[in-house]
């Protein structure tokens, strides 16, 4: 069973986009996962096929209309369908690697994308969307989140990376920032790769690749070295 | 003069993918702003136009080689350049919508997309390269995170929107989650609209929206609150 992602949105044809190349596209041509991208305004009911109207109580903006929405979400994933529901969305919780790594072992995901001033209130609780953000800033709409959030997906997806170790080591695998790398050549405009790195002393390195995290999450990311729990 | 983007990538093809839609299209096609894609393999000096080589120290994945970036970097930005240079990293500082902000009212940003394990650390300290993250997840590499980078500072170019103050009532603009939104029709599914929002009185309309986005932000993101200037 591979993993199966349905988008709703107003720019089906943002899709894949990005996902269609590299890694992901490599994984969608071998069916490793799947993608549908649907257009809500096929579920307006008007002659203008209207997905939107004025917020209740005046203001900027238009508000996504929940009726139209909730059609499309039913068309994309009726009832029993196992997969999470998720509406991109600057107010919903911050994508964690942890929320990733979920996401990828499950059966695929459901993906809304707002557009304009935002989504009626009555949808997101009648159909239980997962409001989830993917950082404190505005998109034009949730399409480019969407599309962040499947890469992570993906790359996990079994057999989809080539060293499956690599994933292991990277940045939040072990809630620190990744260490410095060093390549080839040995000397680069006159800055050389630190000597730890060549001396060949396995044990060395790995502690100078750790001390390296650490100072750089502390630096950086105090936040997250203060919900590590091996690092005071 | 117009916003002027150049993206450094070994995947120019996935540019302008969702930005050459909607709002950001529209505003590229306007000559708002400006978007290069270039290749970063262009600059590779053997035959084999290899652009990474193994970690100095062992370990999985591959490095991005520092001379190679570095003259594409010299290339897309040479000196004199007055837009900062920005790598799309999970080890960056988190890209926020001050940040956002900063980078609309500037003249650019020429955005290096990282692949495979990371990029050699002399580059990044050689040309000055600002790390940036939008989230706490790892991508298949910087093209994502870039079209989300891109996005959020396109909208905000002068013109881009159709409705200025829109984009100031948002999440984050006032550093609190937007409030519900409703819009018609006022029953859905048994739900009304709230009943304030339809009274008329344009002060408990304000008020009833400012304690919603102070409740939500207190639930989902106690961080928020905890810095915000006017909430205790």
């Amino acid at each position: 069973m591979s993993f199966s992602a349905t988008v709703l949105t107003l720019y089906p044809e943002m899709f894949p986009g990005a996902l269609g190349l590299s890694l992901a596209g490599r994984a969608l041509e071998a069916s490793t996962w799947s993608l549908e991208a649907i257009q809500i305004r096929g579920f307006a009911t008007d002659r203008h096929r209207t997905v939107d109207d004025t917020p209740a109580g005046g203001g900027a903006g238009m508000v996504m209309r929940a009726d139209v929405l909730a059609s499309a979400i039913d068309y994309a994933s009726p009832a029993g369908d196992p997969r999470p529901r998720l509406l991109m969305s600057p107010r919903g919780k911050p994508l964690t690697q942890a929320r990733v790594r979920e996401l990828a072992a499950g059966p695929g995901a459901v993906i809304v994308c707002g557009r304009f001033e935002g989504v009626d209130q009555r949808v997101i609780e009648a159909r239980g969307l997962e409001e989830v953000s993917v950082g404190d800033f505005i998109l034009s709409g949730g399409e480019p989140a969407a599309l962040v959030l499947l890469d992570a997906v993906v790359r996990l997806l079994p057999g989809v990376m080539g060293n499956a170790v690599s994933g292991d080591e990277e940045s939040f695998e072990n809630g620190l920032l990744e260490h410095p790398h060093y390549t080839r050549p040995q000397e680069f405009e006159g800055r050389q790769i630190p000597e730890v790195l060549t001396s060949g002393n396995h044990k060395k390195i790995a502690a100078w690749r750790r001390a390296e995290s650490e100072k750089l999450t502390k630096e950086r990311r105090p936040d997250l070295l203060a919900a590590h729990p091996l690092v005071k």
